[in-house]
């Protein structure tokens, strides 16, 4: 059994209902996606405010400490406490596992949307990552993958204004979660990985938004050798893919990809390379 | 004439071409959309580094200056300098525009990509915020807005992986700004309207990205009284248009729209109503 910190379960309902009125001036009721604050305590220090769906947010808030390197291992936390009467997440560690103060000092910006907060220097630790040399992928897992998100239930379908995220083996969906923001759904499934022990090394991870730079980097802290999305890149996410040797596949659905990085890991056919 | 600080014109090339493989094996030339880190200093002090396309750094800069109220007028900034050799953007101010410790300490995050950065307590100066109230738009407009941007040329359409903004007077549309972080494009907007001399009472915002709360509270910050986007929106955008009087739109493309919030300042018909 992998370590678990207390946690509370304070998942909140993913969507509202309003009503809009369209082009004919007819009243729609409009499911819209929730978005709630929740600022994040470690320690009784406040460090962020994130807006979020609030699906998951216990996880949300490890995977953030883990992704922002505010915390090096899941047995270093003691407790996950969230209260949305007070919009608020308590993260108890067992010891002062960082020095907080250096890392906050210190606000490296690398984001998707452009304006995320990283602390710390992450850019000098991405030359620590090494990716599995031997990971593989082929063309029918992909497509099985692709087939598998499409057929996944989710907000999106029913509110738009949100992404999702996939931790996948092989074919096979191992946690979904959408959020309003990216990068929340990215750390939610870094934070259940942790929780659930799981390692990076052979799965696959999915997104609906872009692979910009701070994906990339996320998905490599994970130690995850590939990243598909529907979405497109950009030329930051493309060098540092390169650099790390991650393998990048881009407008990604149906029967249809482009592989941008890493064709050494991608096969089209998996029985003339088994 | 508005008052100008210096500025560099230091533009960067928007998309590079790299080679991708498709589902038949073909090698496909593919354009990408720039990202660059940016590192802001404002006089000497390090703010924030932000990843952009680089189309529009100094009214980039000038913008995030605005929109996080670290600078309170255009007129206190001397100089915006650009400098790709060393990825920064100095401004320099003509005196300390505000009480720069107290606002970086105070870390507020309001943002729609969920993990953004805005100092100091934006929220308590939404009471502040007055639009104006006879605003008023007609459907014939919005439809004339929605094919303008539709046959504007755009980064999104060669490379994908942008978000675009733009800020239009009725039908018309004055500025475009198209950036791999959609808050960068807003903010880019804000500080060309500084530069400009122009007031958002009479304009319209229009964006591709969702409606989060961050994106309405920048749009109410402009004094922009309507907001449109071709996606949908989230419960705290919901609940801080209804609360501040702005005319939000969603879904709009072609001849379809939902109307969501401010139902008095739009009408379906310009001549009844003339």
């Amino acid at each position: 059994m992998p370590y678990r910190p207390v946690l509370t379960s304070a998942a909140r309902p993913a969507t509202v209902t309003i009503a809009a009125v369209n082009e004919h001036g007819e009243v729609v009721p409009t499911p819209i996606a929730g978005e709630h604050p929740l600022t994040l305590y470690l320690d009784k220090r406040e460090i962020v405010t994130l807006m979020t769906l609030g699906g998951a947010p216990e996880a949300l808030a490890i995977g953030y400490l883990r992704n922002q390197r505010l915390i090096e291992r899941l047995e270093d936390i003691a407790a996950v406490q969230v209260d949305w009467e007070t919009d608020s997440v308590a993260v108890t560690t067992t010891r002062s596992a960082v020095d907080l103060d250096a890392r906050m000092g210190k606000r490296t910006v690398t984001t998707g949307c452009g304006q995320g907060t990283v602390f710390g220097d992450l850019m000098e630790e991405l030359g620590q990552i090494s990716l599995p040399a031997g990971a593989r992928l082929d063309e029918a897992t992909l497509y099985g993958l692709l087939d598998a998100v499409r057929h996944h239930e989710s907000i999106y379908k029913q509110a738009g204004a949100v992404h999702g995220c996939a931790l996948a083996r092989g074919s096979e969906i191992l946690m979904f979660v959408e959020d309003v923001g990216r990068h929340n759904a990215v750390d939610a499934i870094a934070g259940q990985m942790w929780l659930d022990g799981l390692d990076g090394g052979d799965k696959v991870f999915y997104t609906t938004g872009r692979l910009t730079s701070e994906m990339v980097i996320k998905t490599a802290q994970m130690g995850i050798p590939f990243l598909v999305s529907r979405s497109g890149l950009t030329q930051m996410g493309y060098d540092l893919a390169s650099r790390l040797g991650l393998t990048m596949i881009g407008r990604a659905q149906g029967k249809h990809y482009l592989l941008f990085t890493g064709a050494q890991h991608f096969h089209k056919s998996a029985a003339t390379h088994a």
